[in-house]
């Protein structure tokens, strides 16, 4: 895993994913009490940056391998991203969901082409359907954080990030980054150890799944208690990736831990300042900027809104906030 | 006014507006029956285009005249506009304001540093108040789409979308534009042919307040009846300008029309699909692809999203659509 790899992804990820805006608003700054530069990936497709490590992992497989197909384990944007990056490939996607899923969720992934095969959570073991199907057709599993091409092509955000902070005469700044299992937390890490060393990289976390925040501090591999439970569940894991939590342990500065009502406050924000619409676990970093200042550095802070897919009842509830 | 304007406002602009990106949804793609591309100005400064145009007249005064301050009349999107590119400038700024307009747009104008002057619409005359303050103070009026500086700077938008739409290979398209005054719209109409001669401007007005489409079928400036009672009204306007209108005469396409639901089932598709912030006025363009493509021509169609400054409950409106 390093900076080659994520040049690479950005080489074959050119033309197919959004290229997303750096965007900065006044009144928001006000907020912050600094200078705040969103990286908006929910304007990615699919909504969410998953895309990016979905279409770099397809990307890199040999023409024979992929045109079998991919599979992938996933109710959330993983899913997405997997299911649009193998229809843009020409090639079969198979996504093993929970029987219980959100229906927009299933739809969703099945309006994107993927074939989605459910299982029952009390009787059904995903990983064995996983395997049998596998087998039988030769898919290749596309994990959602720890494998080594899906961090390079997370990574390409921060490629993006340091070209246009440059632009900005901005070359040191805390850049806050939405961590779920570290994925796109630790490839922007590499790009940025690469090409803005003056950054460091600090994961947002939701209170009480504060996993990698702990692992940081203690030094090891830390687990979360829970696995549901709490609004910012596109990046609610159990610990940190086997691959990722080396690349966070090097380079992350401390973690942040923000509250529900701090993602929803941060959504409304997003969606009055910004124009832009952030889910609650996309929403972290921004929470995190602009209620945890007082542990941050200078006079800019750059945060990744990492996803959109927030469904209207869960939308309402941030726009209560503002006004 | 000719392309040569829109270029040097183009040089003036870079590095103070934001690019705002050109985003595709496939699953948008499906309600329209064609591929849709979006010019999101809903993210540009501000939440709308008018900063565009603001920015261009102000950094086409001479330092002296500019050092004397501006002054605009305009309850909506152009007074935020002119108020930030005022900040940005070092320059003051006045605005002149209804006394009943609403309170969210009077705080946000003073909070990109106007001064706002209010007047009571039944008893004072607005245009006597502007004349005794810039005669007073040496300001120079921002008009909000009949002047040359301006149309140059809403023409940027024009010159962004020609050369994302080539890295596409899109070069035949119909060009959705939301039409008020019809600085945005011809603008990019200058824009799109000198850089994209296979694509067609069309307007898109709301039901009732369709002026400059029926000046197009006319051949003459038409009026409209009513100048309220709209939700799109940031795209509502007495008639099209003495500048805009030999334009839009010569390079538009007929124009498009669209109903207040239309205007909201479009900020539901735009917040759902590419997850963006639009008021009603900035979804027409969006509404009129979606909902009457079967008068577009091509595989393609380029629509703006002009603006996204909107108010929770209106938001909640079209929300309800969605789901």
């Amino acid at each position: 895993m390093n900076i080659d790899m994520i040049r690479a992804a950005a080489t074959r990820i050119k033309g197919h994913a959004v290229h997303t805006p750096l965007l900065n608003a006044p009144l928001l700054d006000e907020v912050a009490g600094r200078r705040v530069w969103v990286k908006a990936e929910c304007l990615q497709l699919t909504g969410s940056f998953k895309f990016r490590g979905a279409w770099s992992a397809l990307s890199a497989l040999d023409d024979a391998t992929r045109a079998k197909g991919v599979i992938a384990f996933s109710s959330g944007n993983h899913a997405q991203g997997v299911a649009l990056a193998a229809r843009m490939h020409g090639v079969p996607a198979v996504i093993i969901m929970p029987a219980d899923s959100p229906q927009m969720k299933l739809d969703n992934t099945r309006a994107y082409g993927a074939e989605v095969i459910t299982y029952d959570r009390g009787s059904e073991d995903r990983d064995e359907i996983g395997a049998r199907l596998s087998a039988e057709r030769g898919l290749t599993l596309v994990k959602p954080f720890d494998d080594p091409q899906v961090i390079a092509g997370q990574g390409t955000v921060g490629l993006e990030i340091a070209e246009q902070a440059a632009a900005q005469g901005i070359s040191e700044a805390d850049v806050i980054v939405c961590c779920g299992g570290g994925g796109l937390t630790s490839g922007i890490a590499l790009a940025l150890e690469a090409d803005a060393p003056g950054m460091r990289v600090r994961p947002a976390e939701p209170e009480g799944f504060d996993d990698v925040a702990r692992s940081l501090r203690s030094g090891g591999i830390e687990r979360n208690n829970r696995m549901s439970g709490n609004i910012c569940d596109a990046i609610i894991t159990p610990q940190p990736g086997d691959l990722t939590w080396p690349i966070l342990k090097r380079l992350s500065g401390p973690g942040m831990v923000i509250t529900e009502d701090e993602a929803l406050q941060a959504m409304a924000h997003a969606w009055d300042r910004l124009k832009i619409v952030a889910e609650p676990g996309g929403a972290a970093a921004l929470a995190a900027a602009l209620f945890h200042g007082d542990t941050l550095q200078g006079d800019d802070v750059i945060v990744t809104i990492s996803g959109g897919n927030v469904d209207p009842a869960m939308f309402a509830r941030a726009l209560a906030f503002s006004a």
